[in-house]
């Protein structure tokens, strides 16, 4: 097994200015080579590079940096690697002149930072950049003055315009070429409402049984991811073996979210979906507009916050908010119905609860929550939970388990 | 100056299956108390992690590790470190009479696995763990077997909903304890709508001139945090100066964000907020309703994604939404106002716009967005803003920008 670290560099990684998306793309795209990451390292811009660098060369096979290859005067990796290994950097006129040509069109004038931009270490292959100026290198290993060999180095764009497109191109058919093929396949089973240890005991044993497969777990709120890796038979006899196992808890086998399948379902079905949030306030119209494709299937929703809003736009009755209190199902059921009928839509989620960490009664603590369903020709029925949590966890299992209602609900008809 | 490291553990973060949040999150609690992060890594659970936290010693002052604090098998992070530390570990009967309690609240019965989690290396302070069952551990310096001392050590868990409150109430006083110098202080100011290298000109130079002053800069789209250290008489002469510089573009001078700041003005004015949202699809209201406190002035809105639904709840004209497009000038700030008067409220804010990949015309082309506002015995109107980028940047400009626009028109008054 090839040992591959990936070293990130860029003070803004640092200082919380931009949240490290290279990590879960890189693994995500080694992940079908049968390769995976043994370490990851951020290091700020300047001399650190260097020496986070050297500590690489001791431990791994494979090194991937991004970052730090750009004009201004930290941007040094090029330079450090080629230290590192010894070797001098000459002006590649191919390299200059795709530079030129670049900055031509875009108006600019080449300068000697930009120009830096063309050097190229000795025994470094060239990694074209098509959304970018600076070229990623590539260096095969090479003998090191304190012994050994140094790794394959491949030194990457920082942006990930520049990153992903040189990275698909250019370093996997590398990397494929370095590792020896492999004949196993890799599947991912979204799980929700079931936890982590239930998965466990429901699935390891007889999965294992089937001869070698490597299992993974990820947990999040209210979910878990199953990774198998195996041969590909062996994938295919998982694949029933899991959904006999979890029922509708298995969401799919592909790796979409939740929301994703519930939009699929309503698009199969062509029916329209609508929300009335109080305590989930927008996350859940918000998280259906963040997936392409939304705006075929969700028509719109309500937040209604206040009391007012909930009898004024959903129809709500004032008696029935005395009586039994914002936070019930038949207020639930009420704004489910109301928000069907007053966007004309097939479907409606809705909710109401107590977020926390105040507002809670005995009855109703803090962290109850009653999501409500209703579905053109069918009665409108709400389901009570309690998820004492923080606010965004609470929001976010209160989101989890309407779309799931949501999902029971269409596939019910 | 403190050299601060932070490891993350957890296979799950080199598999691609999780984004890693916490540096982010850690960075960004970091920065108020004037200290940054020197490097970061991230090793699989097991045995990694103790080569990782030793190198880590070796280098810094401060080391942070998450993860691997839980029940299961590969949870060996206490373990590691206290081999590390050459320290033996005892049961605290407080820690597992907390765990059980919290366990039986839950229903679950305590096994030898949850158990381990009570152990407590001697030395080690126990830092309460409010959200979840492991707690976290700090180690003072210690003498190391071969040499120097080891540093300030914090094993803290991995759960975002665990890790955050815990920081925040047990890791923050300490780190701001070991930084404090008897004369410094530091002060955060958010600036909206200057880019980092603008506010850098209109300060930096007269800042300097002040005296003894560290300034930071944190970017973020659309904002940027500056941070000074420094004596409190000159953070007293700064304010001001600073003020001055940005107009309103100056958010705080404490750390509050945009939306707070809304919500505080809302509150002393006494006024209540509504939202009519179509390319934010709810992200607006969904962060109104994640602040402490918004029940008392954000009583609801309406997110309409589709036509009817302008029409339908906002009274948007349909004979406008034809001659303009839905994307228009007009169509904002009938969207506005139809909010603020269905849902009677004082102020109103609206968005639609294209929020991109697709959907962008030669005049009106992706990232095109019109925001409008409506204020009780006031005239709407609607401000074009140009926000080419991916949807969640997007959005996230776009609800900046509402706000701002929005606490204009309050103070306007």
């Amino acid at each position: 097994m090839m040992r591959l670290e990936l070293l990130n560099t860029g003070s803004e990684l640092l200082l919380g200015a931009v949240l490290n998306t290279h990590v879960r793309y890189i693994a995500d795209q080694l992940f079908p080579l049968g390769l995976r990451l043994e370490r990851q390292t951020t290091v700020p811009d300047g001399a650190a590079i260097g020496s986070a660098m050297r500590e690489s060369f001791g431990r791994c096979d494979i090194l991937i940096v991004t970052g730090g290859l750009g004009p201004t005067s930290d941007d040094i990796t090029r330079d450090l690697a080629a230290e590192l290994l010894g070797v001098s950097m000459q002006q590649d006129p191919e390299v200059l002149q795709a530079i030129d040509a670049r900055m031509s069109r875009r108006g600019f004038v080449m300068n000697a930072a930009i120009a830096r931009q063309a050097l190229v270490p000795d025994g470094a292959q060239v990694l074209p950049n098509t959304n970018g100026t600076a070229p990623g290198l590539y260096f095969p290993p090479r003998p090191l003055d304190g012994g050994g060999h140094s790794p394959h180095l491949f030194l990457l764009p920082g942006p990930p315009r520049e990153l992903y497109p040189m990275f698909e191109r250019e370093v996997e058919p590398r990397l494929d070429a370095l590792t020896e093929t492999t004949t196993t396949t890799h599947a991912t089973y979204k799980i929700v409402g079931l936890g982590e240890s239930k998965v466990q005991d429901l699935l390891e044993h007889q999965l294992l049984k089937l001869g070698s497969v490597e299992i993974g777990y990820c947990a999040r709120p209210g979910e878990v991811d199953l990774r198998l890796i195996a041969e590909p038979a062996l994938i295919e006899q998982a694949t029933p073996m899991i959904a006999h196992a979890c029922g509708d808890a298995l969401i799919s086998d592909d790796g979409r979210s939740l929301g994703e399948v519930l939009l699929g379902e309503l698009r199969e079905r062509n029916q329209t979906l609508v929300t009335a949030e109080s305590c989930t306030g927008g996350r859940i119209a918000n998280a259906m507009t963040d997936l392409p494709g939304a705006s075929e299937v969700f028509l719109g929703g309500v937040v209604a916050y206040a009391n007012e809003v909930k009898i004024g736009q959903l129809n709500v009755s004032p008696e029935l908010l005395k009586a039994k209190g914002a936070v019930s199902a038949e207020v639930a059921e009420q704004m489910a119905e109301g928000v069907r009928l007053a966007l004309h839509a097939d479907l409606a989620i809705s909710t109401t609860g107590i977020a926390g960490p105040g507002g809670g009664t005995e009855l109703k603590p803090a962290g109850t929550v009653f999501i409500g369903i209703s579905q053109k020709g069918k009665n409108a029925f709400a389901v009570r939970k309690d998820f004492p949590s923080d606010r965004d966890t609470f929001k976010h299992l209160t989101m989890q388990t309407a779309f799931l209602l949501a999902l029971r609900q269409l596939r019910d008809e």
